[in-house]
């Protein structure tokens, strides 16, 4: 048995909020010797889609382990409360949104689900509106307590939970049409697209593209590492994720492109 | 005998500034097994009645323990560092502001206050401007080895602190005068009010509100939950810490209505 | 031998970034009794020289143990990785741009130098880009698990390291020229002068400055603590950091002198 469970915590809620603190009181005041990881806080609000793809890309470097995820737009609606248990062995904790699911695409996807409708496991009180602080984070303390994934509520089946939806991604002969999956703290934009895609596009012999934006068409050359990309100008590289990304030397691509976050952009032959 | 103190930890330092972490240093250093939990460090610099409502609202949430708490617009003149025992079982440490009366209002009140003036819990060279790390954070450490609280200096009487100072609420007949306690980071002005204001001023039956602000007024209903504010409305919720607040259909009450905190609100039927 | 082994962090990634997450899980994977304690991640992007002062002053209120730090604007370039064992014991784990020297020198100065080049340390997929998840939190992992120093990889000369730059200090009678080598999140600004500095410029004497930036000429006056500085006034304090420093009452003294880090501050007599 872990003594020291460790539950990994990714929110909308903002690095700067108390909501944040709160969570971990109450997972303090549940279970003293689980330990707390977060993830990230600054996930962005009403964003399920990008937030799946940033937790997908976080987790499996975690140990297989508890995990809280927040980002919950229909808070104080119908939408249901959840836990699915991965193949890798994680349980994950959250919203019926399709952030769930998403997430647990990298950790061999959802083998079991479950309805957290067993009430005596959340907080007397309950508002409705911080499902976090009276729901997910004390089950999610009971579990690193270790009662068992079936006493968090009854089974669902995984066909109908709210599935995710993946981000745009269509590759032509010649052109690879892509969202932006993610803008960094350095400007660097990541694009909802892999290598492979240069291949199917029959592009992977190419060195310069032509990016063509709503805004306009600028010219990034293919660069092994930020470091490669020439002063003035755009690079292509894959990054730390394996994502297809747009960067500029020592600069912001995005202020550079002006495009954020679910932007679309196209890539051909420059 | 709890082998594992936390503390809790709030301040105006910022998420991202060092100072947090030179505070955890200096527990670490002390107390090794102690464990800090950051309630928040993005309390609003100066604003003392702010910080008291956030913490109110979170230490409860806690297990009963220590906490650090620091909104110090005085830092360097002659205001006391104190420690304070609540009902409950906290030690609340901090400067003599009106700050730690403030918090302690949901844990049962001060029962007993000392002054931080056993200097050999203190840090060697001691700064004019950071008691945080040269005082408070060192003092909460000893406390979490087990020095008994009387250790950390001489009794003082509980009615010389410096009282904290409650925020506007004015509730007449048809109509309540209040001010914004706090705007989170979706834009939610949280009001300082609760449900049974609206009963005292006989608005209870009330579902449509003019909400009069200095730049003016606009219509809110009121709604069970933010998932139920009608497109391009704004509504009037209990938020999960148990105020009303107005909110917006995912977009920012704060900015529509152009206040932020310490403004004044006032609700009248529409 | 010590159970429970910290590692300080600190990084340019962002308080909010997931960077800093994923770094926590991969030290929590392979150490999982390890604690982290994350010294800012608000350091700013390529400012080397401005990361090892925050460092340097942050360091030596912690246990001597581990720490990692991330300024790495030549990330993808042939830049080394490497750690350094400090005098008082610590060792610090980064990139070799000058950040480690710098941060060593409030730790006793570096006494030996080794190449990350044992990769079986390293995670088995490794990234040109995110060399903190990939191969110094992993380091500094199994550093914490008690694998020695040496096993890191091969020894290298100390003077080889890539020196730290001293930021701008020129002192003469009557005035001292120095760079702005911080400002926090008050707004104060902080100077690369400490107060001996004063006293070599025949300076010590004055009671009001002449403060001369690119923008012109303001008045300050030395004070105690910052709650000396009278209302519409500039104050020179020493800081809990030793520095001299710039502030304002209760308000941003890099707002009034329009100025910011890296920027440069004559001092002269009023």
């Amino acid at each position: 048995v872990n003594e020291l469970r460790t539950i990994a915590f990714a929110s909308d809620f903002g690095a700067a909020s108390e909501w944040v603190g709160i969570c971990h009181a109450v997972i303090a005041r549940i279970a003293p010797r689980a330990r707390v990881n977060d993830l990230t806080h600054a996930l962005r609000p009403f964003d399920v889609q990008g937030a799946s793809l940033i937790v997908q890309a976080a987790l499996p470097y975690a140990p297989a382990g508890l995990a809280v995820l927040v980002v919950d737009p229909g808070v104080g609606t119908r939408r249901r409360e959840i836990a699915v248990r991965c193949a890798r062995g994680d349980v994950l904790i959250g919203p019926d949104n399709g952030l769930l699911p998403g997430a647990a695409e990298s950790l061999g996807g959802i083998v079991a689900a479950r309805l957290l409708d067993n009430e005596r496991l959340h907080l007397e009180r309950k508002s409705t509106t911080f499902h976090a602080r009276d729901v997910f984070c004390p089950v999610a303390a009971h579990l690193a307590n270790g009662i068992p994934f079936g006493g968090v509520g009854r089974s669902i089946d995984v066909a109908e939970l709210v599935p995710w939806r993946k981000p745009l991604l269509v590759v032509e002969a010649g052109r690879i049409r892509c969202e932006v999956i993610d803008v960094d703290g350095f400007g660097n934009v990541r694009l909802a697209a892999e290598p492979d895609a240069l291949e199917r596009s029959a592009l992977a012999s190419a060195s310069a593209f032509s990016v063509v934006t709503p805004d306009g068409t600028a010219e990034a050359h293919i660069a092994a590492t930020y470091g490669d990309v020439r002063a003035g100008q755009l690079g292509i590289v894959v990054d730390s994720f394996g994502w297809l990304s747009l960067c500029a030397d020592r600069a912001s691509a995005a202020a550079r492109l002006r495009i954020g976050r679910g932007g679309v952009v196209e890539l051909r032959r420059a």
